[in-house]
Order: C-alpha cells, then sequence, then structure tokens
C-alpha cells in the first residue's frame, strides 16, 4: 500500500510525502493537528493539512527566526515567542547563556501536547527553568504586557485562519508596545514567489511603526517554493551595523546559521528589493 | 475536470502542479518532451516527467548558470553550452558585449524546437548572430575541441539516463582540456538537501583537476527543495578574488543576479560546507 500525504502550497501547487505510518491526528478547538512519520523528511507535524516542521530541514527556519534578532540585539534578556508550539524556536533561544527568562505564548495545548510527546528534539527547550509556558492568545498576551520584551518572536502559521491577527497592524503597534525601549521583533513572512503581495504591505506597515525595518531570508525545503522570508522590526539595533560575536555564533553549533549567513541573509535579489518600499 | 502533473522529485517526494493545457508531448530518440501551460509557473518544460524550466522560476537558474562565471573570467570571448536546449542561457550569455562566439551543443533536436516554438521568451538568443547551434553529444563535442573555450557551460539534466557522462571525472578532464589557459566553467550540481552525496562527489573529482573549484547556490522554486547548487572549476580565476564590476552587472537586467548576490552566493549554510573536500 502507497501512502502520501498532500498539501496545497497555493490553489494551483501541490507537494506529496511519502507517509510511512500516521502517528497522530487530531482536532483541537482551533485546527486539526496531525504527525506523520514520513520517508523524506522523518516525522512531521501537519496543521489544518500545512506542513509546519519536520525533523529533516527544521533546523533552517528554526535558527534564523531565532537566532539573527538574538545577536542583532547586544544583550537580550527577556524573549517572548508567539506560537511555535512545537518547540524548536524556544530550544534555538535557551541556547544563549544571556537570556534571563523565555515565554512562549501558544493559542493550542494540543501542539505543545504533541510536541513533547512526538518531537523530543524540538520541545527539549520546555524543560529549561528559564522558560514559562502560557497556552493563551498571542494577541491578548502583547495587548497586557508593555514594555517588558527585549525580543518577540512571531512563529506563526500562514496568515488564514487563526493566524490572520498576527499580520494585522493592530498587532505589530501591540508588539511595538510590548518592548523594552530598544527592543526588536522578527516574523516570519512568506515567500516572495507566492506571497508577495502580503511581504510588501507587511514591510511597509511595520516600517511605519518601527525605526528600523529589514527584511531576511532562508530556504525552508517544505514551504512553498522553498525562499522563505522574515521581516525585523527594531526599535533602535540595526542588524546591518552590528558586529556579530563570530564566536559566540560558531558556539551555537548551527547548521544554517553562522557568522556570514547572519550578515549575507539580508542581502536581497533585485526581484525581491522590488516587493519593499521606497 | 481538474488536470494536474506530477513529478516524483525524488522516490518519496512529489510537486504538483495545476494544468491548463498540454501545450506538446512528443518522444525524441533521447527522452519524453512535453510542455504544458500550468496556472503558477506558466509554460512549463519537462523531460522525462522532470521539470527543466518554466515561464515563472527560470530567471534565477539562467542567471546564476551564466553571469557568476561570465563576471568571473575578465574576458570571456567564446562561450561552449551544453545541454540547456530551452536556450535560457543563451540569452543570458548574448547580453555580454565582449562575447565573439556562443556554441551550443544541444543533444535532442526536439527540445530545439519546442524551445523556440513555445518558449521565445527563452530562445531568443538564438537569433542572435554570434551563437552556433550544434546538435550533437556534448561529451564528443568536448573530447574533438582542444584550447578553444574561456568558459563552458554545462546545463544537464539530472544525473540519470542521458546526463549520467556529464557528470564523470572522465567528462571534466575533457572539459579541462577543451578550455583555454585561463579558462573555466560552471555546472548544475544539484540539492544539498536530497543530492549531497553528488556535492561531494563531483566537487572532490573537480578539486582534483582544477587549481580552484567553487560551489555557489541560488533558490529554483520549481526544484526539488528549492535550494540548487552550482559548481564552477577554473584554471586561474577564482570568483572570490574578483573584484566585480557593479555598473556592468546593474546594466544586465538581472532579477536574480546582482553584484551583492555575485559575492554572497558562495557563503554556504555550515551543513553545505561539510559536503564539500577539505
Amino acid at each position: 500500500m502507497e501512502v502520501w500525504f498532500t498539501e496545497d502550497q497555493t490553489k494551483h501547487l501541490r507537494i506529496g510525502c511519502r507517509v510511512r505510518e500516521v502517528l497522530f491526528s487530531g482536532q483541537s478547538p482551533f485546527q486539526k493537528v496531525a504527525v506523520l512519520d514520513t520517508v523524506e523528511f522523518g516525522r512531521m507535524l501537519t496543521l489544518d493539512n500545512v506542513i509546519q516542521t519536520n525533523i529533516k530541514d527544521e533546523f533552517v527556519y528554526h535558527e534564523m527566526i531565532t537566532h539573527v534578532g538574538l545577536n542583532t540585539h547586544p544583550d537580550p534578556k527577556k524573549v517572548l515567542v508567539i506560537g511555535g508550539g512545537d518547540g524548536g524556536a524556544v530550544r534555538e533561544i535557551v541556547k544563549h547563556k544571556g537570556i534571563e527568562k523565555v515565554v512562549h505564548v501558544e493559542i493550542d495545548q494540543m501542539v505543545i501536547d504533541v510536541a513533547k510527546k512526538f518531537f523530543p528534539e524540538l520541545s527539549s527547550g520546555f524543560n529549561d527553568p528559564r522558560v514559562e509556558i502560557v497556552v493563551d492568545d498571542g494577541i491578548k498576551h502583547v495587548k497586557e504586557n508593555k514594555g517588558v520584551y527585549d525580543m518577540i518572536i512571531v512563529d506563526s502559521t500562514d496568515p488564514v485562519g487563526p493566524a490572520v491577527g498576527l499580520f494585522s497592524e493592530e498587532f505589530y503597534r501591540s508588539v511595538f508596545e510590548a518592548l523594552t525601549g530598544d527592543g526588536l521583533f522578527v516574523a516570519q513572512t512568506e515567500s516572495p514567489f507566492f506571497n508577495s503581495e502580503l511581504i510588501t504591505r507587511v514591510n511597509t506597515t511595520i516600517s511605519g511603526i518601527f525605526p528600523v525595518t529589514r527584511l531576511f531570508w532562508a530556504v525552508v525545503p517544505t514551504y512553498p517554493g522553498g525562499y522563505w522570508t522574515f521581516t525585523m522590526g527594531s526599535k533602535k539595533h540595526d542588524p546591518l551595523a552590528v558586529d556579530v560575536d563570530k564566536d559566540k555564533i560558531e558556539a551555537l553549533g548551527t547548521k544554517w546559521y553562522s557568522p556570514e549567513v547572519h550578515r549575507t541573509a539580508f542581502v536581497l535579489q533585485p526581484f525581491v528589493k522590488e516587493l519593499l518600499p521606497r
């Protein structure tokens, strides 16, 4: 018997992965949650039939959504992660010795439970004493916490369903308020090949709120087209002006991120540059 | 009715594209040739059911397989293209005013005919008076031409079927012989996520023949995993030591390639660096 998982990456583009076994399938109050053992990528988490992460390529996304920002801020102590219930972002954050507190706000308890059970490689950071897991709405959390965080990471699903609000101007304003005086945030912001209008809109909005707005990118093979962007909004520190600490970065033991990648992830191709506000 | 084209990118990974119309389907002496009008990527060329190129993302591959090498050599005059019958590489090469001659050796007449009829945007360079199209085996051609070319581009299909010989040590030795005293060559060399052993083997082999061997990369959304590599073997000029001419590059009107991309395409992530010989 052949079992395949198929995701509609766009209305007109699909990815298919051969499945050894369906390890978990459930319906939470927010979404369908599934864990598949795929041949090509190992264990894979899907939400509403969209690939979120997998054992083979998760390192790219989780290293880039965390370390670029953490190494742009000179001394991040308190970090908020919104979404990302698989734990991959938290695992990378707690590698930084200077971090005193990580608040992880995930709306869906089922995602956390599934991560603990099926993705120990990703959720290992949950056991770090500096980590506090809060099952709540991230939008509400940032509204209720002002001037608290040195860095906020928006590790959201695609801008449909529960995550729509995480791409809104109102949310970015709350994020600004929730940050300390020299805080910064990083959000995943989709593909320039398939979501170019979103990149333009988000970067225009963030530029209207934050003094420094920067787009950077990496390649996540299981996301549509591979080329994936992140947007940083920063109150003070500019990643292009920061001298990164080579030794500190190399000590992180990363597979995608490196001192050189930190710098060159901000080099955009002409067709991507054109998406940004002037 | 829904019509989908599906490619097995690996034994365990598939890509599917919604098809408006099958524009051409034929069997040449070498392979199955098809042209599909896809909704997401526009017209698409497939050979033996593997995506070769398409209107939406072809610029990435064709710009990177040509301009990086052409701007590493200080004065390329005579260039050989092996494969790439769609014409995309030739179109980029003839943008360089200093080029005196482009010999385009494609084994399959049907691919050339299909490119002329269905991909005028790609095959436009075929009309340039400096271009000579030779329908022949590229392996034979490099054996028969010694010390002739300033640059050779190996725009091959995947290393299965007719293209296997284009990834062999014997072929790379013939390429070395076919180049002038300071010539260089660039070949497409697949994905570090799915073909890591090939990248190691090819780079080890080329390092044994050429004084300078360099891996560089770009993102082609329709190739497995997106992250795609190219390998340069050079007799003298090192792309990392060359000061590129910013104005000359910007005049090319490229969408992926740029002066900054020329430099940063050689920045490899730790997991890719590990694939290379020490």
